[in-house]
């Protein structure tokens, strides 16, 4: 069925396999008049690119080059559907077949095959992480949308890395270190440790947190479409990811009321799912990367087990990868709400 | 805007106010020939209605009494849209005025004056947990649904109260104590801790667990609507909720790939966002609900900050009614997902 | 499945059978702020309610009464869900069993048996044009919000009656003759056309023709939500329609590209999808109502046709009748083409 | 706002305009394992070619290529969304300058203006026909699913151009004449009435009838997604449609119910919004292209009119090449039809 769009008023519809000729997304419901960066949306698909030596990639030369087919004009958005294209560039580098039977540890293998009957195995298909890039080329879409109505500022950023924390939140820090910690010395130890798994050939994990600021009070609707609740589907929807919390999130419930009440922060920013107009602040847990060097037990479509060693590169930790995607489902998530903000009262002056 | 309604396929639409005269519910979405067992539906609200005395409630004599008004003809679902009508049974009997100039502190009060320029003050009004009755109900039928298609087997309970947690998980002593914690001498911790809590004028959240048998592999769409996706958001919708995990949750982002991959319960029974036949298990933080009888500073209507002490019988925890609300929205995606199933594949004989 | 909602952003989702205990809507999208005019709406569901003696219907008292029941908070729509429910008087009058194994000519019988499996036989069940009323309702409510923002005027009336045909289009005459014809001696023509077909135990059908004065330029969307599109969709969604032109409608297909480029009203208010500014003209042709008194041949459940004749009281033409629910479908459908305009462009100024 | 979607279940986004790089489309919601017939999605796109001489055209050579990017592995559909793309071969090739200030009549362009703000007057930007490119490919993927099920045959012709109507339906011609009529001899007097407009640098319209074979009965949902209303809102939705209607469509209007109940055809094979088994029959007025070689007197963005002439190649009549584009949207319905249906019951086996 039909699961490739996000949004109703700020609709992002992506498409895309990791080793078919290209990915792309359609974003519909930008409003006319908006600057288009296109240095700014490649920059931000930058910030994505495999190839983070210090995460412990190995080094690819992927461009992710994006290409804008319509609903542009003379820089500026028109307000009809900006089509975006990006090809892939090694899609034939490899020989796939070794996983055709196989169900991989920990990846949607088993239940793609479950779900359609049988898949585009190369590279994971489109389950693999490389749809994310359409995602972060819609949210730089998002972000450009959103400068234009507030000062709204998204920074996330590797909070926990292979169970080591930043001890501090320096913004300007942040993207000065290739795992995007907001604590350069913690980022020195968290390479040592991404750099201990890689030799082990394990992967590790870690937690993203994004506080965003300059959200007026008032958005995000009541009931279903809650901002946390928005904000949890995005943000959930982001493969690794396995929890996310806003505020004081699982402290929250050992606190008591009026500590709760009263705590800066506790909230995160938003109170019965409206912004309050404070910093907004979540925290997303994101697994170790299934894909490893070890030799693993995987089950096939033969029904029997196989020890099996998934060869390719892959990312160490992909942590540091999943900050800008995290920033683009936020920017996502917030464009919508921002243009249902415009339908919430009669009196447009209000507005 | 529109944020009252839930699902594409099976999809509930509610409404209602704490205080007005009635709350009400319309599936659409349900498949013709379902059996509506009645008693159920009434049954499951039981399970959410006010007045859980070891929970802190003061009595409510509220019955909630459901009726349906549509969509059911001689005992099964028509395929039609079925209205589910709940009076509200004592909206007049308080006065509100004083709350409504005064927004109460980690309530959704100030979110809606800021969006709307006005609103219902009386019992918070939407934003009151009234509302998940609605959800309950509708749940009940997503319920009904799913018995039809499998063995599907959805538990929620409260694992931990005011920061005393569950020692073992026993399905059996659920219902038995009135916390619905799955141990009934952590049971008797948690009563004790509630009791103390209200004693000092306060609330305790708590954490509930969800875990679910019988769901076959391959529910779930990949990219935005993966099944982890649409249960955060589900769960994220109610009100009290600042935190959601699945499988190991945070702890998953401190693992390496290997465990990881391997550990049973590490994936909580979602992969890629596809169901892969294992007990799905999910956890929600709850905070303490903000309605307390201290007396707290709260900003009002006038810019000024005002000492006051909120009347009214309070829960002091709602860890236990937010249990079955928690199954409802687990059910009401389930149904979700088992629709959406029969559309993933050409030949259904597959299904 | 669920096809019991129409629009996006204001939401109107109905449920309720002929023969049930109620009908009802729920309206999600109302912005805060709109003044609701109770009497206005129960003056609209007066319009369309049965007992229209010139039209031939058999009298009946059934007063549709309707109660708000969320979403209105001092007079005022709060920008919550608007619940309203119509209870049904008179649904034990009658013995439907006859009609329990026929499928009568015309109607959805044939198609709920084929498509459910079984259904509510009783006077239609949902297929029944007593859903209409909610459409009514729902449309005073999107007329209250189109007022607060333009001097939008809807109207609505019988352009043609069996055949017969209104001669002038006096606006003033339309509320003034039981046929809502803009011509009150076409009007007794009708009337006497009607006389003519109860005599004969036949229905007879008519079209309906729509002015809209006071849309501003540049509402609808390009490409699939166009605005003739969605008054297409709107208006073909009610029973007895089988024909929906805008301006010159099949005419345009005979003229030539000079001549209806230029000439007033060809293109009916429309060009490309979005409002000119021009006043807005649609027809809608409506079909004679199924139910006639004479003996049919109809099929039965058993294989069989069966000559039956249907008792009971029936509208000899429904015209009249489901003038307001055409002025009700074209105002939600304004309502969503409003709150969609304050999304179109980046700079709210503008709007 | 959002419009460039349609479907739910088939969903379909297109984006591109006339000038721009490239069109294209997302498909999501085709189930896994249809068989992708590249060939046949080409040979549909080849049907809507510009250059149709007969139809007074002047030659083009766009070659209007599609490329097939993702959810297609093996030559089967995976279950994942189908991206498309149709690279624009001349965007270059014209100076659109004169037009940037004009509002030709007739077309969007003045719409565009009033809701955006701005446009990209080039050749018509988003509003030119040429979007249509994308729903015959999106069209195309429905007919191939829609194999998958059952024997559904779709066929749409050219009833009417010019006013010189087929006498006879003979579908074995149709694709034998360049007008696509079912009458070769009517194509021929049509063909002479396309002449004679050219000479005068006029356009004219036409009917184009549509019928579809092989619907089971029980399609389309009642109330307000009838299979009538969702085919009236698909072909409304293209550009040059000004009339829909089904079976006998404004003929009904003038008939009486016993004649109406029992004619063949006169229900169009949809009764109450469902399928009834029976021959789908449809029609759809198509306005002559605004776009002619004669001076023509236009608003400019300066408010004042101005006497104008629009130079390039026009199609003098387009209704053959709306045929296929009918075709592909009433496909598209069809396919959303197919998936609800596989909803509406809760025992699979009746499937």
């Amino acid at each position: 069925m039909s699961g490739n769009t996000f949004g109703a008023l700020f609709k992002v519809t992506t498409f895309g396999e990791s080793h078919g000729p290209a990915i792309g997304a359609v974003v519909d419901g930008m409003p006319a008049g908006v600057e288009i960066d296109l240095e700014f949306i490649q920059s931000e698909l930058d910030r994505r690119r495999p190839g983070n030596k210090a995460a412990g990639s190995t080094l690819r030369k992927e461009s992710d080059t994006v290409e804008i087919l319509s609903g542009v004009f003379e820089g500026k958005s028109t307000g009809t559907s900006i089509g975006m294209l990006i090809r892939n560039s090694d899609q034939h580098s490899k020989d796939y077949s070794e996983l055709q039977n196989l169900f991989r540890p920990g990846h949607a293998d088993w239940g793609f095959h479950a779900k359609y009957g049988f898949r585009d195995y190369r590279g994971g298909g489109r389950s693999s992480g490389r749809e994310t890039a359409c995602r972060v080329a819609a949210g730089a879409l998002a972000k450009l949308m959103l400068k234009s109505i507030s000062e709204i500022k998204i920074t996330a950023y590797a909070l926990e890395i292979g169970g080591v924390r930043a001890e501090k939140i320096a913004f300007d820090e942040i993207e000065k270190n290739p795992l995007r910690a907001p604590d350069s010395q913690a980022a020195e130890k968290m390479a040592a440790r991404i750099e201990e798994c890689r030799n082990d050939l394990e992967s590790c994990g870690g937690i993203v947190e994004c506080r965003i600021s300059g959200v007026p009070a008032g958005w995000g609707d009541p009931v279903f479409d809650k901002m946390d609740a928005l904000l949890a589907h995005a943000i959930f929807s982001i493969g690794a990811v396995k929890g996310f919390t806003v505020g004081d999130g699982f402290d929250a419930a050992r606190s008591v009321g009026s500590v709760n009440n009263s705590a800066p922060g506790a909230a995160g920013g938003i109170r019965g799912g409206i912004s309050d107009g404070n910093e907004i602040i979540f925290q997303a847990a994101v697994k170790p990367t299934p894909s490893i060097g070890k030799v693993q037990s995987m089950p096939g479509i033969d029904g029997q087990m196989h020890d099996f060693a998934i060869k390719g590169r892959h990312d160490v930790c992909i942590v540091p990868r999943v900050v800008p995607v995290i920033e683009a489902m936020a920017a996502i998530v917030l464009a919508e709400c921002a243009l249902a903000q415009r339908c919430a009262r009669i009196c447009s002056e209000n507005f």
